[in-house]
């Protein structure tokens, strides 16, 4: 099968634990010629630089799949009244960091400083929400959007099926939008669960695991 | 003199003139072992992820030097008034399309699709404004702010001296930021009037000319 696009996270995956950009991802990304979306639980205009700076064109994923950018933006607030209160209820047993609070409109986002398994217990009163730890940050949000929702959403827009993306990523917040996707790729730093639903997982770490990846379909014939 | 620090535009210096990130400019920078510090007209938001893509750190001059972030963000919104009057002014004798108009807090960029000159002409009823062409959008500012005074702040807030620094850049908006350091550089498709005020013009053009400026002064033991 050749694939027709490629869905890529950012954070651990195109960039170093420490967020630096990893230019063997860049370069790698920027040999396909196929459209790259990019994919993350980061703001709107995080997600926009970061795709002005690879040069793959403004089609975004942002906020874990609540934003989404092709032409026009489009957003799920709808789920925000209760990300609040689940926030409301955590601030009366943690001390919390609140992220982006002017930029983040689809759901909470939280310095990683306190105990996220308590956390989970803590929102069981919550149906609707989760709360995911992706490394990098801690999100407060709806368990019906994620990026496989984002990813077939932009699909849609684009005039594609999720199936025809290869998604790449290297944290759980990932995994849904592996499973949608046609190729499912775990970078070598990816987190175990991630790497179970993963078609491919990469010996190289970072940009090296997205370079090895994009190099192993081309020879395949899967990907141009 | 050996200098103590480096401060760099962003679009057309470290980018490509598609904006696209020159992974020269990116290793040339990470090489340094002094600070280096983000100067763009762009938002804070873009300037802190380029910071942390780049691995920079977190001090950044955005907005053409209103708004300026060390630890804590500092910004300066008193000439906004007037930027809004003179785009109202603007609006009548152009179709206008606003850049960032949420984020944007200090001064207002404008797409560039309209005649500058006419629009400078059309100004000169506002003493205390000017408008500024980038290369990549157009800026509606004080006169007593820029990269330059961004610079001099910045490097207050470092306990340095604004002539501590090696200022490299590509386009008119960075002149009064050459002026200021103590060793300005043009790279090498800047614009003419910048390279009349740079101590240097490199050969290299975008990331190449930010990787020969940095190459040649640590040469001359002039940088670390």
């Amino acid at each position: 099968m050749e694939f027709k696009a490629v869905v890529v996270d950012v954070d651990g995956t195109i960039t170093f634990a420490d967020r630096r950009l990893d230019c063997r991802a860049v370069e790698a990304l920027r040999s396909l010629h196929v459209p790259v979306v990019i994919a993350t639980g980061n703001v709107l205009c995080v997600a926009r630089t970061v795709a002005k700076l690879l040069g793959t064109g403004g089609i975004v994923i942002a906020e874990n799949g609540g934003v989404v950018e092709y032409g026009r933006v489009e957003s799920d607030t709808s789920h925000m009244k209760e990300c609040e209160e689940a926030f409301e209820l955590l601030k009366r047993h943690f001390v919390l960091e609140r992220l982006d609070p002017e930029n983040r409109i689809t759901e909470i986002g939280l310095r990683r400083n306190f105990d996220v398994e308590r956390a989970k217990e803590l929102l069981m009163e919550f149906p609707g929400i989760e709360i995911v730890d992706t490394g990098f940050a801690v999100h407060i949000k709806s368990r019906r959007i994620n990026k496989g929702t984002g990813l077939k959403r932009v699909a849609e827009l684009m005039g594609l099926d999720a199936r025809d993306f290869v998604a790449i990523g290297d944290s759980p917040n990932d995994i849904e939008m592996l499973k949608a996707s046609g190729f499912g790729v775990a970078v070598g730093n990816a987190h175990p669960e991630l790497k179970r639903v993963a078609r491919m997982v990469t010996m190289g770490e970072y940009g090296a695991g997205v370079a090895e990846a994009v190099g192993e379909l081309r020879e395949r014939g899967e990907i141009r």
